[in-house]
């Protein structure tokens, strides 16, 4: 759920975005910002806000660039912004793909003026589409498929009469997962992919209008939660109000939403399409003591993504919850790696074992998933070493099987421990003395009646996909 | 325990000290990198490394810097700091003493070569001993304590033989708060005030020792923890090996080890002393739950510092404990503070109440202190608004009324709401529906059979103190 | 000439280019960083460098950002770019348009691959051909002209069976002032406008071939002169040797050099299209000499581009030639400007005068443009302070009347003092005692045969001009 | 005389100071910055200003860092700097002593509060005070001579009634060059050694008193010329007025000003002891001319030192003068060295020769010294290169010979070519067709009745010095 995890389990998040139009005129920078911060665990690689104002010369200012949120912005940066509708976005990469004009939003000029475009998702057809594009001379200064979404939206919008027909019409064309803030002169617009891959919410306070990934970055700017944006529905906000257009949408047992976002990616304190992520993941340990039951003194979850399931398996198994992690909570971007040759490990500095907790007890220790099964191991030979007579692993999602085409950054198979190994054959790698997985038949007590994407630990994905990784393609 | 909790509750400690000396020959500061990281809680301003070696030219090399020390160190400059001998320091202070040159390691050229000397904790006949110095000539370049300390072992060591002996006759001199750790050439020092004020504690890694404010950095840098250094002590690590001088050292039972650490500066993996500060916390809520039982069905924890005292509530009373908040982790040094103006406030952006669990409860919240009593009323209005029926706030501490001379930054009375309210005034203030404070008897069941120092709730100072602030006197 | 001379003349050049393909496979990257050293007075505000290679992956790399080129390039940053065949720009603007999106080269790709291009010159059509191509569904994340090039060339090129007539093509469409270098896989294009406004020439060190807006970055790298790229030319580099196409190229006695590159903005050591700019400011200052004969004690010039004109006046003439001023060299882009209310000022801060030299002389000082008038009614003013008896001022350009549309950054009409004024009130204005400027009919003398533009000075513009200022047009 | 000219020849001076107090009142931080702009030339290393007020609370505040003035200072930082007194320093170090704790003013706290030091110069027995001080207890945390001085001052101030007095007894003890400026609560206190070696003035504006080391500085702030603090004079300003204090001072004929800043390191426009610095490069180059006739068609001197040398030799020997370079006023002290491999020579990115200039010419030119030798031989190549038939050098210094023990950074003696070559050899080495040093008896002529130090080309030292190089003792 934020820098830490992202180094422990190799997973990451593709984007955070965030919309704010203040019908009375007010700067919006500053709550963008707040908001940029709360979004932050979904993207710790760049950032950037832009914002226009809708009574005056509608100019565009930006400032994007590489790094945290309070890193790229300074007081004297963040108040210069001047204008009442902006919007933001926190992005994630692998390295290889980091690039300062990847950073987002993109603020481009179009036949109606300035257009700027913050996205979270993946194309699964961008290179088909880009290349269809390039055959009519289009040209790509980034290698973001967010580029590729608002050529169509250019080109659309000179045959339509607005621009929410014009996103409406790229939608037509674009596959794959997408939640889109845009702001035209004068417009908000936020639309979601019609599976609901990726997920977006619409806050209120005061006469402010707010498009979020998560609805805790509402609660962080103090507005109110308004209602999510739902799967395939794009919802513009002008000064006449809030309109909505649906006729992109699919048949609700058609949808797909990430599950991985209740499971890891999401904060605890966010509710999408109307489940809470807290408990959801409670639901997960709870579900896990129901499949694994154990004889055990304690059950302690890897922090932070663990803890909320921890606390289920506790409440289900009835054996107490404990703390048994002190995470340092100083250990940021920029923190030089340990080399091989020194003794101290990145995993001993980032996280301790509080020995009074664990020393002569049989643990439970709860995680949110295992990718290379490195770290799992490290933090179990770090508890036997403080005392614990037992190791039960238990993770609150099934074990990663498939590539995840939507923006997801899933390692590729030969890195995934999973792929090529039993789980019998993991729990002896990595130390523990039993494990458990969530069954993949028990994910959908997670979220109730909500329809989910499980692709990448059942290979069912809910439209085509490439076959093959594509996230470094233009590179 | 880290910036937010500085930030919610004004407290701030001074220091944090490290040491290692590899009697192989090996650099160590990549090892005193990420030591201070395990001690970055104990001081965010500023903080530096210098390094020696015992086996050539025995140059110092030093890096000091504002910030922190991911932001202060980068690889290049890290890796060039050559040398088998170095100390360490990360430093807090107050704005207004907020000053480059104060950064330490101090290293100073005398007459037996270069000392390098890292200080935690506050002299309180500082202004004598500077005043008297200066009738001798001396010449000032900081605000520091640990200049005064330096100048009295180099002067010192001009009537003695060994380093030791100086740093022996310099403690007869100096009065207050300390724990150094002193690099001289081909040697390494540490030593503690004899009130054991400050935690200073020994490790070893293969050939190499370690001295750490607290354990938890030796943990963090694969050490194996070999004992405390006692109150009075001087130990001093030389090729020869390990010497201790008990000379200076006092009766068990006037040692006066500083509370504040058990109560809310030191890591819950440390343990000071022979107390585990997971431990000491768990009692404190425990103790607190006897003191003031209540019907409710949830016990929460405000982070970080609160959670385990509210595990000792919850497994005192036998109501359930709880995750009720999330706390962003990316709010750092420089995080640009809302504006009066702005409706974001800083708790809110700091910390979110994730509804889903306090809905409905009645709520015991547990924190470690209050101070202006303004963050405190902020988190409570944040859970009733997100349903909680009621709440009840319990403090692992006593209530805070008198200044600390030793070197916890403590607001000055006016600031201090239990200065001038009674409980009950507080209580109304703040809107809990009760409010119980640790009792001041009940905080030796913290630390077992250590003798303490509770004057920041007493009075009663182990020593004589100045009786008026001198923490900014030299600036 | 630097930035000295922008700030007290408020003149400013738009760009310097720069290209190197190594065919035997050598990082190009530290040549192009000497060759933008060597082309910085062309331009301060932001720089860049975009490599690949040609024989492996063909990726490009770039770096790009605001400030001189030792400020955005470290040398790290300058080693990792990796590649053979690589580009670079300089870039002015006024301080409206600065912003890091419009750093150059601009890379991007398109249906043949990945180009990058480095363009010095303004459009004047750009709005017709941006609003054209947004029509058909372009978008543009910059406001630079070389976006709209850019489009072009991609465009052309899928109609084409090469990059070369692809760039010919766009030629056809785009008007105004323009010097290009592009790298497109595998080969180096150069080009010049018809009209030859803006310069470029070839070079070559073994077996790498250069590009440069001006000499003086061949003798930086080492390389030969090799020609003049001719206006209207299209030059190809690819592995097989050189290729010329002329067919874009018009009559000779229509060509229009810009003027200006060798009254101020050229190097001295630079010679372009067969003039050297040392010989062509001598002559200026001779025909000052025969124009305006005084008589005086001493001819003095002012840093650094009124140096070789009072050389020629004072050869002319037989007057003495002197220095009388010291120029600050370490007065830098960052620079602290004085506020009005304090004593320095700018010009004082900058340049000093030498009493001994001038101390009872009657003195002609001469320089190479008159903007406002009031910096030169500042030295005026040193001078007579440091006991100049009478100052003389000869201008080696004529007054400036007419806005450029080609990418001299000239001052609006209101701030030209020659606008408004007779040259006898500007006399009298700034403090001379007498004051002579360029004739315009004596220009020709500058530059041979060479036919060049004057319109600045005339209003005669060698093509249709958009009539209004347009250099913010898309901001 | 500038970055450019200290790469070249390999030479340094030690420092630049400048004090500024107003009487009325009003903050002197910009004027200091400005004064420290001036100066620049005589120290790029590192920087800082230490301002204090009269009036009121009398604390210091203080900037330093590693730089030129504009990139330690930026605006916020200046204005930030309040206090009608001040005191700033320019540093030069060779690389070695590079650390950031040496940048001055050296502000201390001692018995009569605190004091500001400025300094420029070496000390010749700092070896020795250093071991008498650390005898007593004193600690260094610097590495240079300023910490030394005022450790006396401040040792001396607790046995004299004033800061003067305590200034005039450190000086008895003192030996070595110094240019001093101090502040002291309420007092502005400037002082040369009694050998006058390093310069100092004394400059008016208003009610604000200045003290600088070269008057070029006074013109920089819009200051008057008062006069210059005399060798070994004492100057206290106070609220009083002005005092001077002589009895340090030794007969004229003692006296030993630096030759050097006449020959290299001062500002052509500004005047030392008189002594116009202009006008004493004029008289070498004349002089030059005298003892080493050619015939000749040209005289170009190498930027910038030597243009006013080469301008007094046209004046002389009749053969006009001409400027043969253009130097790159971008290249900083950040600048990226080519590596040897590369094929640009930082000569050449730094200086291009005119060909136009020097083509078929006969050349003499002149520099101010040749240390290594390689530079020279390296510009003569390229004027050859460009056509010059002949090439006459004329150094309007004599040969180095012995090391300057006062704070001038030649090189050690097998890095000097002159050490260990004759003229002959070095001629023919560097490939002149003639080369002439300036005579050492000819060196009085440039600085008339004044008496000075030409120690580095004679060996005859004006005081005892250490026989060794101690300027890295104490690092």
């Amino acid at each position: 759920m934020n820098d830490f995890e992202k180094v422990t389990t190799g997973l990451g998040e593709e984007c955070g975005v965030f919309g704010a139009y203040d019908m009375d005129g007010g700067d919006v920078a500053p709550t963008v910002y707040y908001g940029l911060f709360a979004l932050q665990h979904r993207g710790q690689e760049s950032c950037g806000i832009a914002v226009t104002d809708t009574y005056g010369e509608r100019k565009v200012q930006s400032k994007k660039g590489l790094g945290l949120v309070n890193e790229v912005f300074d007081s004297e940066t963040l108040h210069s912004l001047k204008g009442n509708l902006g919007v933001g976005h926190v992005r994630y990469s692998t390295a290889g793909g980091s690039r300062a004009e990847n950073a987002m939003p993109l603020v481009i000029n179009y036949v109606k003026g300035i257009l700027a475009i913050a996205h979270n998702g993946n194309l699964t057809n961008a290179i088909e589409l880009r290349r269809e594009l390039e055959l009519t001379g289009a040209i790509f200064q980034t290698t973001i498929d967010s580029e590729v979404i608002a050529y169509h939206i250019a080109r659309e919008r000179l045959k339509t009469s607005s621009a929410e027909e014009a996103v409406k019409n790229a939608m037509k064309k674009i596959e794959g997962a997408y939640a889109l803030v845009v702001t035209s002169p004068r417009k908000m617009i936020g639309a979601r992919d019609p599976f609901g891959l990726k997920p977006l919410c619409l806050g209120k306070r005061d006469n402010t209008y707010i498009f979020a990934s998560e609805s805790c970055a509402l609660a962080a700017v103090g507005a109110e939660f308004v209602r999510d944006v739902l799967p395939g529905e794009i919802v513009s906000i002008t000064k006449h109000g809030i309109d909505s257009d649906m006729s992109m949408a699919i048949a609700p047992e058609k949808q797909a939403r990430c599950i991985f976002e209740y499971i890891y990616f999401a904060r605890t304190d966010s509710t999408i399409d109307g489940v809470n992520v807290y408990h959801s993941r409670l639901t997960a340990g709870k579900a896990l003591a129901e499949s694994y039951p154990v004889e055990a003194d304690l059950v302690v979850g890897v922090p932070d993504s663990g803890l909320v399931a921890a606390k289920g398996y506790s409440e289900q198994s009835g054996i107490p919850y404990g703390m048994a992690f002190h995470k340092n909570s100083y250990v940021g971007r920029t923190f030089i790696k340990p080399k091989q040759s020194e003794r101290e490990s990145s995993v001993k500095i980032k996280l301790n074992v509080i020995e009074e907790v664990v020393r002569g007890k049989r643990i439970v220790m709860v995680d949110d998933s295992i990718v290379r099964g490195t770290t799992c191991a490290n933090i179990i030979r770090m508890l036997k070493k403080a005392g614990a007579t037992e190791v039960h692993v238990r993770i609150s999602s099934p074990p990663f099987l498939y590539p995840c085409y939507f923006g997801t950054d899933v390692p590729s198979n030969e890195q995934l421990i999973a792929h090529s190994h039993t789980t019998e054959q993991i729990r002896e790698m990595i130390g523990a003395d039993s494990l458990g997985y969530m069954e993949i038949e028990k994910l959908k007590d997670m979220v109730g009646e909500l329809s989910y994407c499980d692709a990448c630990f059942t290979g069912k994905y809910p439209m085509k996909v490439p076959g093959r990784d594509i996230s470094q393609a233009f590179e």
